[in-house]
């Protein structure tokens, strides 16, 4: 792995690159992409059948596109009870975690009778988004919908495309059982986007659409958007190790690699005060990278955006991380805690040497749905907060109104708004 | 007001037409903001002037285009100081409800040596965009400013366009001033969002952009979402009253018109057990309309998007409620907290006879930046809530992680992410 001295000119340029990576700049997708999402608002059901013959080469109709019970049954029988024991022991974790996040009503009052307050109340039907293909990930089921059932939706709805038999993978039917899904469709891509944003004949429009997906998937997010709600626009995966020398080299070295395999434009870096570190987990890194099953994209992705940056001091280090605000952060320093304090963009913050990132990605609870890219400036995890919603309370007496109506009727008179005044005025008549 | 006997014909025609005043309607400007938000992006400073002279009919340039303590002060003496006592009032009131919205960094932790937590951390920059031209609204630069600045945003920049001698407002600029806004940029439209989003020789480029805007700015925010953080997309005011036979219809009519005032496509919508009540409120309406100042944009606004509509249950009121989700939602009957308990979707609810609803526009405390045209169902109000973000915290100790090692190596080899399992693996070699 490349070791860079780190000054402005370095951090200037790594930004940039970083950047590059957003699904933002794929604008060239859009045309096609809001071809597909008309069509399906405006034909509904047939041209989910026709994009899905097309993209995925299964035949869809209305008779097989929701999975029935005798599928999620024949899933079961799939998958081996063992991973099933495991998926069940990390949704114990995930619920547990997100059943902390529970925001609830609240009022306050006085006594001349005001009663000012939030109301908090689930989203009632939600769509998650779930990729077929290659790469399936029963844990991101489970991440995507336990957030949901735990605030509260009526109606989880899930998409994900089919295979050419229109069969859905066993893992993914599996997860989606155990973590609470209410029904499941055999459609993806765009066309599930448009599906679940406008509603067809068979599949529910919802008022918001969380998961991951391709840059169809994404681009149909943000089109959406404003329809329906969206959580945030998911880019390549990436982890950031601040490190000093008590760090062991090994453990940083591997928990690199967790994240730049996950394909070719995922990021991993390093920053590091210590230049014997550096050196000895870029030789660890070439080490595994041989050994490890999906050498090919690590080897590309190392290349594309793999760094180990060497600092002066810590708080340099500090500072390039809030800069990055990466999706993965750990801190294996002499005194963790206190590094912590000093990041304010990070999506997750994994703190000590046992603090492997896939535990956070698998068991610990806390959501593996992260924003990517620059965006934990001013995103969030997923999480309950995403689906629910706050209506504000407002309960005033004649008594409390009456002190303060010639100010309201200022205020409005001031802003030429004298149907506002009038209202105010008829009640003092 | 036209009385209607609400129907299932009825309603999915009132659905419909209410739908049709969206601001995602408008993709026809979609080329035309597009062009202008790459034009800001590649020439920065040099396209702001530009477009503003175009735009605005108004010479800005380096020197001029940043608000000067001057102007604040020339502002301050413009501005009647009763309006200024009026804005401290309101000022007070939002502080204090937004306080309450505050959320804290949380952890729990288990003796084993897990600590799972959550961090709160406020966003550092954030833009306000404020509309110029006619309407000037200085309640709304505290409703957007005061949130931020409770949630300790540490920049706060707003942009506002000129009028054609380069003056901004002097309403908006004490507002500004009052509520905290650390620079003020006299620059409007796509090419101020633009600014934000990429940032400019001059404007400073934010974390997120919130305020509302015309349709260019709507679709400006939209474009940029994803680089930037925004709030929710802002359409026509609304206004939906559940009333029985026990509410005063003057009040009642007052309260639809305050909102049928702000423009066109506003919508007044009265649900109503009573037919009695029915023909009251529309007498009084009539009465009203004739009297008031906005009267043409009144009678305009009824005509388009004003309804009483008659039902036979309170039940079915407030299933009509639901189903479209009002912006402002006033519930007048003889046991409103009983109906409240019921509302699902609704940015705000007023509840009783004195909670006019520009009670909340102006002073309660409450947000009057609220979701539009059905967003309800799933976003909130302008609060506290959108100047944060979070990031989990994930720590385990040898002891924590060693019993569940196995665990999640088994879930990640079967994800085939082998590097993932192999970062739990050396821990344990």
């Amino acid at each position: 792995m490349r070791i860079i001295r780190m000054d402005e000119k370095t951090k200037k340029n790594l930004l940039d690159d970083l950047l590059k990576r957003s699904p933002n700049n794929y604008d060239s997708y859009t045309a096609s992409v809001n071809e597909i999402i008309n069509t399906v608002k405006n034909k509904g059901n047939q041209a989910v059948f026709e994009y899905t013959k097309q993209f995925d080469k299964a035949e869809i109709s209305e008779e097989n596109i929701k999975v029935t019970n005798v599928e999620i049954e024949e899933a079961y029988r799939l998958v081996d009870q063992s991973l099933i024991d495991v998926m069940r022991k990390a949704l114990l974790n995930i619920k547990s975690y997100h059943e902390k996040q529970r925001q609830y009503s609240w009022f306050d009052s006085t006594p001349n009778g005001t009663i000012l307050g939030q109301k908090v109340t689930p989203l009632e039907k939600v769509g998650v988004y779930v990729p077929g293909g290659k790469a399936v990930y029963p844990s991101s089921v489970l991440m995507n919908i336990i957030p949901a059932k735990v605030a509260g939706v009526s109606k989880i709805v899930m998409t994900t495309p089919p295979d050419k038999d229109g069969k859905v993978n066993p893992n993914t039917l599996v997860a989606a059982k155990e973590a609470g899904a209410d029904e499941i469709y055999k459609v993806g891509g765009a066309q599930a986007i448009a599906a679940l944003a406008f509603g067809t004949e068979s599949i529910p429009k919802v008022d918001k659409i969380v998961g991951p997906g391709n840059i169809y998937v994404a681009l149909a997010k943000k089109s959406v958007y404003g329809y329906v709600n969206i959580d945030s626009i998911a880019g390549p995966s990436e982890i950031l190790v601040i490190a000093d020398e008590t760090a062991n080299p090994r453990f940083v070295a591997a928990d690199l690699l967790s994240q730049a395999e996950h394909d070719e434009l995922a990021s991993a870096i390093l920053v590091t005060t210590s230049e014997e570190l550096a050196e000895k987990v870029s030789r660890e890194v070439e080490q595994f990278v041989s050994n490890l099953s999906r050498k090919e994209i690590l080897e590309k992705s190392l290349e594309n955006y793999g760094y180990i940056l060497l600092v002066k001091e810590l708080e340099e280090a500090i500072s390039v991380a809030n800069e990055i605000a990466s999706e993965h952060l750990e801190i294996v320093t002499k005194d963790p805690f206190t590094v912590m304090t000093k990041i304010k963009n990070a999506g997750a913050i994994f703190i000590g040497e046992y603090s492997s990132e896939p535990l956070g990605d698998y068991f610990a609870g806390p959501n593996h749905v992260l924003p990517t890219n620059g965006t934990a400036k001013f995103f969030s995890p997923l999480g309950v907060d995403d689906f629910i919603k706050k209506s504000s309370i407002i309960s005033y007496s004649r008594e409390a109104l009456e002190p303060i109506h010639k100010d309201i009727i200022q205020f409005a008179e001031a802003e030429q708004l004298t149907a506002h005044a009038n209202s105010i005025k008829v009640r003092f008549e």
